[in-house]
């Protein structure tokens, strides 16, 4: 599974990236959309016969993405939009034929930025209502299905769209080894931690020396699966010395 | 990657997942974070403090997601929306402090399906405009971040809920092999072992009462990390006793 941070560079095949809606009928979807585009860097918005475009509802739901609406365009018909385009990927809520492969929106990501080397690609969404005509599937490449809830599959189209657009930018993203940003603890120093607890527990009376070969174990295990820090080996080791020095004192008390 | 149709039953371990949303401002986004948990079959929603609920901004953006907004519960603070719970991820636009593993979406969707099996978790949400604080942050067990475009990282909350929702569904659908094979220890638990720890570390005179808060961060980051189990929790606890025991009385030493 790639470590993916939020400082992650704008894929660059992420510009290859069309996003087509066809016969929107809420201008404020619009926007929407282009939010949910902008939020996982995707530029390029295309508006098949818009009912409304431009509209000030879709201004105020693209927030500070508007750069979007003002790059977007307008088309007459699906064809004009896949113009260029090398791959298209057509989103419906259910599989209505049997035409096409039908992918998740992870497999489509996958595959839209396998095809986004060679030529732009396309994420085709049909109207809220009534989805995409099965003439317009039929100028797509492949189908992808959101795997919602069967009793309520009703993605509101921007949600829709922020899921693909989401799977396109890890799509793109390139997988970085995970790393932690810590140094761990070494072997040794463990080692040392684990004698001065166990003398620590006897010390405070709550390790029996009689028997004391199982609490140590669970301690180790614990630990262990902490994978402990240097810098918190540390703190735990003067923890223990301060308790040592309480016990034999007698501690200050609050 | 499997193969996921629109037809797979809802998975039982979601009904195990709380979305709790911390100080909403804008009603309309519950009602749209509703809707977005129903689409990939999530029921349990919890208000923390929201400023307007019930709202009819909220029931219009429901769609027919009003049952979940019916059974949401409203709570206090953060705390009363996590009883019970034994594990909450946090969703963060950015990692602000180092006491928590940072995990992507997807990690944070596979980890909280495998605590499921134990308990409620959750997902807990921050207020739009200023997201989680410190403290609420604090009380998780892990922070998530979508790994969004750095220009423009400003996903609109039931976006984020979606995305989120959409990965749980994914992970239960996908169930991972079981890996802990011990109950973990409980949210209350912890939080009382927390108490329990500083008041010991002050009694030792190792914390100091003036500057308190680093220390028990980084300690919270260990434990946490530890994953830690129930019947480990009361071995600390018992450690904890026996170090103030013989601090307030001078203890035996070996």
């Amino acid at each position: 599974m790639p470590h993916l941070t939020p400082d992650s560079v704008p894929p660059a095949l992420l510009s290859n990236v069309r996003v087509v809606l066809c016969q929107t009928s809420h201008p404020g979807n619009i926007g929407a959309c282009a939010r949910a585009m902008k939020t996982m860097g995707l530029e390029h918005l295309l508006l098949v016969n818009p009912k409304f475009f431009p509209h000030r509802e879709a201004e105020a739901m693209a927030a500070r993405a508007t750069d979007i609406l003002g790059q977007a365009r307008v088309c007459a018909d699906l064809e004009e939009a896949l113009q260029g385009t090398v791959f298209a990927t057509a989103s419906t809520a259910r599989n209505r034929d049997l035409s096409h492969p039908v992918l998740t929106p992870r497999e489509a990501a996958v595959r839209m930025m396998e095809e986004a080397r060679h030529g732009p690609v396309a994420l085709v969404m049909g109207a809220e209502k009534y989805g995409l005509t099965v003439e317009e599937v039929n100028r797509c490449s492949a189908i992808a299905t959101v795997p919602a809830n069967p009793q309520y599959a009703s993605l509101n189209i921007a949600a829709a769209v922020q899921l693909f657009a989401y799977e396109l930018r890890l799509a793109a993203l390139d997988p970085a080894p995970v790393q932690q940003a810590f140094a761990p603890a070494s072997h040794e120093d463990l080692e040392l931690f684990y004698v001065h607890l166990e003398q620590t527990l006897r010390e405070v009376g709550f390790l029996d020396p009689a028997a004391p070969k199982r609490l140590m174990q669970r301690m180790r295990r614990l630990f262990v699966r902490a994978r402990v820090e240097r810098e918190e080996l540390n703190i735990l080791r003067g923890i223990l010395a301060a308790t040592q020095e309480a016990a034999r004192k007698g501690g200050k008390v609050d």
